[in-house]
């Protein structure tokens, strides 16, 4: 395929999604966006409800899965179409959170291996957004390691799954790996 | 004009502010420092005139301005000299410390993309020094997060602003856009 | 010398170590490990007899110095045989915590910049991972603060004083010095 699989990483506020955006509008694909934000209260089920109208005015069709990431890409995937993942992050604090106590370091590497291993399988491109968070002072919290810990290896293996990889800082993309866009 | 307004990006203690005074200096203008450095007390007060002085014995003049910085910058620009600002990071500092309580985020929002504004409309070249804070873990505070998303959207409009965007690291240029220097 | 001093920046679990042994392994050269880590318990201590044991059946040797780097690298330097120094931010850790508490910051500074002058004269090449821990929000404590002033000043020392300088990021290098490897 000519649009490779695209790994977007950035800080907060970096612009990525919107790059992500792009890159997808670019393809001339059928889009689907891919939504891993869960609404904690009703004011946070208010944005994502108005985030999903104003994507589909832009000619998204949005689906939301918060959890079963990798099983949502392959059945949505097909040619002729760009699905955009926004964002792994919010994916990876949804699965570190719903690991079992007892096994939640294994369950959580389960879970980012099954969800690289699926990218170059499926029917058609991706491009999946995804936050650096590794850049700053070790946090005090041993949650917080864990986590920066877990996204800076699921940020290395999705790099690895992808064919392009584009870090993103003030809204200006730097190619990491493959072609620019 | 054939030197771009430069945007110079970096975290702390990267060699941001040296790198942006070798552009500034490399364009053999006129040189006119604008500090956005407000004295919280003595020592800082001393800190800053020290600063000034040492800048002055380099042939720079230092023009010191916390909060009105778009105006600064019209009023000190001219052809045959370089504006370099240091740093857009404590000028947003002020802002939104200085900001109504009941109207932050807007107000805010409003200075920043009036100081954007300003930028290519200046009669001379200016280097502007700002700060990469969103590449860590999410902040506990809200004020934090505030601040991190503040600067983010800043450092965006900035940078389409300007004609050259640089990030430095370990002392190091990484031009984003633009050619560089 | 053919391979240069090289630098590996990059955040937590970036890839940055792995990227350096590849480096190192790539010269062909007899390999020693220098590693700076302290043991502060028994769980500790395995892990790091652990890591020893693995990297011996890789073909590394493990040499430990969380103190007296400079030394320890003059002493294991020589042609035909590369350095992986592992990692100068544990290094630093080491350093602050053992600098006398009324003369902190002039300590370390000596030590940092006698690190980066022992750099340029080793008799064999050396390749260095260290943390970029300054692109986040100010710290909260005045410790955290002190020690991403002093990281970012010895990166910019050691920048200068290596021939090479690789940021990685997902486990992809991007050069900010020299020639890509």
């Amino acid at each position: 395929m000519s649009f490779p699989h695209t790994l977007v990483l950035g800080g907060a506020r970096s612009g990525k999604s919107r790059h992500a955006e792009a890159l997808a509008r670019g393809t001339g694909l059928e889009r689907v966006y891919l939504a891993t934000a869960t609404a904690w209260d009703g004011e946070m089920r208010d944005r994502i409800a108005r985030h999903r109208d104003e994507r589909a005015a832009d000619g998204w069709r949005t689906v939301e899965e918060p959890l079963a990431l990798a099983a949502a890409m392959e059945r949505e995937a097909a040619p002729g179409r760009v699905l955009l993942v926004d964002c792994l992050t919010l994916w990876l604090t949804n699965v570190m959170l719903g690991a079992p106590p007892d096994a939640a370091r294994s369950a959580v590497e389960a879970a980012c291996a099954a969800l690289a291993a699926a990218v170059p399988a499926l029917a058609g491109p991706a491009v999946l957004v995804s936050n650096e968070v590794g850049w700053g002072i070790v946090p005090d919290n041993r949650l917080a390691r864990d986590f920066r810990d877990a996204q800076g290896r699921l940020n290395q293996h999705m790099a690895e799954s992808c064919g392009r990889v584009v870090l993103v800082a003030a809204g200006l993309p730097l190619t990491l790996k493959g072609t620019p866009a």
